[in-house]
């Protein structure tokens, strides 16, 4: 979703760094991680009191490249480049950017692909499930290693969200702000049946050999291209949809054939094969599991009210009316949750007709209201 | 979907017949089938006057056999034995129902799996590309065989209600009643975009072998059952899901694993899984595409009034409030064209938490007003 870059107010050119975690690292599910890598990127300055630092989570295809591009690679600019940069919403002239690429990721974190120093071969299925909650631990030492008590904030949109809410609650002391975007409490039903069809399309695919692909030397493109066309279809809205696509043919005359028809088609068809060139088929079954997972009330007895209680940021929810994946009304039960513990919350709910992809969009009405709310966050 | 038989007003024991049409049938792609075969069924009896044909029209997955059951298989009760019966809405005392395997089908009728005179092999991939015009032709040399000049009513529900639809306005003379469900004029983009993903699914499966997999020994049974698994999600309503399964776990503790977690994922498995089973991957393709393809008002300039001033026919269009495949303001744009043509429309939006499925279901309110309007049908 990253757009050209605005030269005049960009990071410029970014480096991502790594730090290597020897302490193992206990994780939800049971079992425990020896050790971990976190790869990472910042952006703008540390103040001396280490007070303005901000940390950007991402959702399920993101990375740690959240801004700024590559000397190696000027065209991979970071896919949140229009949010944060010199005088851009989140402002890098006032805060210390971190983005981080989550624990099972496929883009520098120890991950399912990363060669495991036991076997010497890729983890592959041996790589365990990791939960939001595993994150917000991962990245405490992260934390820990940049020297930051406390973010000013940490941000994020649709898991990336559920990580700002995550860190609210498991490290209240840590937080000032959380700001919680387009996300939803936990996963309905629907969310979770969307996420299964993916994850059978990816574990059924003959080259999937049990998440040892890569002994084989394959991967599963044909499932993780289902699971990205069927994932998109619920990243965008359907007026957007009918807006861009409508019923417009690829060519004039109908082919009668089961070649590319509609442009519709081709679109989706165009981001499955993209996505499936680039991005791991066992970090994506391992983030849709963490959505899945994801439910902070479970411990108790369902009441988000309850869970929220030991929260002591401020929050910022918003929501955008034609996001159907997590629709205003899931942000509405963070925004009561949080209301009803006399939490303090800002909420907003964005007329934008880019479906749940809004979050990543440069919408003036969303940017205005991010960059009002960080531009009263005292570094 | 079928329910439980209720014997004292079943049609009973029912035997599908067929019919061969040794004419060539020209097909909206410019092809031709030399001849062609139709299965069907009939329930009740045809009066003196031959006017009280109901013609059923199946949806995506259904068949010819729409209610009773069979001497073989009793538990094979018809997809919509709810509806059809002495004393049900559609009250075979009264009516002469004619349920009918549409071209292209997998149950009886000549399609994709059907042995090929020319070749004594399969017809597979060879087998053309069929369209919703081409169904109703097809279907009127049935109505011909069976010396039925008009039909008292076509009626069908979601592909099933395209169909009916399409016969009111191909066929005017040939139509008293056309009785439109859970239907649209033509797909969104999003409709065409799931249409596509499950479509994918299927071509890209290793086992499809470019639609030739009769003469391998194998089916794509992964790709189906994708296609199935996700279809099924697009049927239920929302509510419906939150409602019957919510977050309910299969087992009490999590799994941390890829195996079922969660009763939303059991129920969609084992539907992919006995969908897959018994269906043909074929005739799935097949009825995408006169889904996708549908679209009378194109001819029309993309004015479905003008593509509606022909048909003859009385209408009732019903929609299903909790349908988000094809939702109330899809119905009512059929209805307004048909208004403004000063057609004859009755229209009801049914309040029912069963999604697009809604159809299919022995809603009380949906029956009466179906009960109602066909119990004013004068045969």
């Amino acid at each position: 979703m990253s757009e050209r870059i605005d030269t005049a107010r960009s990071v410029g050119c970014v480096t991502p760094q790594e730090v290597a975690f020897p302490e193992p690292l206990r994780l939800a599910g049971g079992s425990e991680l020896a050790a971990y890598t976190l790869c990472f990127e910042t952006y703008g300055t540390l103040n001396a009191a280490r007070s303005n630092a901000v940390l950007v989570c991402h959702a399920l295809s993101g990375s740690h490249h959240v801004a700024g591009w590559y000397a190696d690679d000027p065209d991979d600019v970071g896919w949140w480049d229009n949010l944060v940069g010199p005088g851009k919403p989140l402002d890098t002239e006032r805060f210390f950017v971190v983005g981080v690429n989550n624990l099972g990721g496929c883009h520098g974190s120890t991950g399912p692909a990363t060669i495991r120093p036991e076997t010497g071969r890729p983890w592959g299925a041996a790589f365990p499930v990791v939960t939001v909650e595993d994150w917000v631990r991962a990245q405490a030492r992260l934390a820990d290693h940049l020297g930051i008590d406390a973010w000013a904030a940490v941000i994020g949109g649709s898991l990336g969200g559920m990580q700002a809410l995550q860190w609210a609650l498991d490290r209240p002391e840590r937080v000032r702000h959380a700001i919680v975007l387009a996300a939803a409490p936990k996963l309905t039903a629907q969310n979770i049946a969307f996420n299964d069809v993916a994850r059978q399309a990816i574990l059924t695919d003959p080259d999937f050999h049990g998440g040892d692909f890569y002994a084989h030397g394959v991967h599963p493109v044909r499932g993780l291209r289902i699971a990205r066309m069927l994932g998109h279809i619920t990243y965008l809205s359907v007026d957007q949809m009918a807006e861009k696509f409508g019923r417009a043919r690829r060519a004039g005359d109908l082919s009668y054939s089961f070649d590319v028809e509609f442009e519709i088609e081709s679109y989706l068809r165009y981001q499955g094969d993209k996505f499936a060139a680039s991005f791991d088929a066992n970090t994506y079954l391992l983030m849709t599991k963490a959505l899945d997972y994801f439910d902070p009330a479970h411990a108790y007895g369902d009441n988000l009210g309850a869970a929220c209680a030991r929260a002591r940021a401020r929050f910022l929810v918003v929501s955008f009316t034609t996001d159907w994946r997590f629709d205003p009304s899931r942000s509405r039960e963070i925004v009561r949750a949080l209301v009803e513990n006399g939490k303090r919350v800002s909420y907003a709910e964005i007329d934008c007709p880019y479906g749940h992809d809004s979050f990543l969009i440069a919408h003036p009405h969303y940017h205005r209201v991010l960059a009002a709310y960080l531009g009263n966050i005292r570094p």
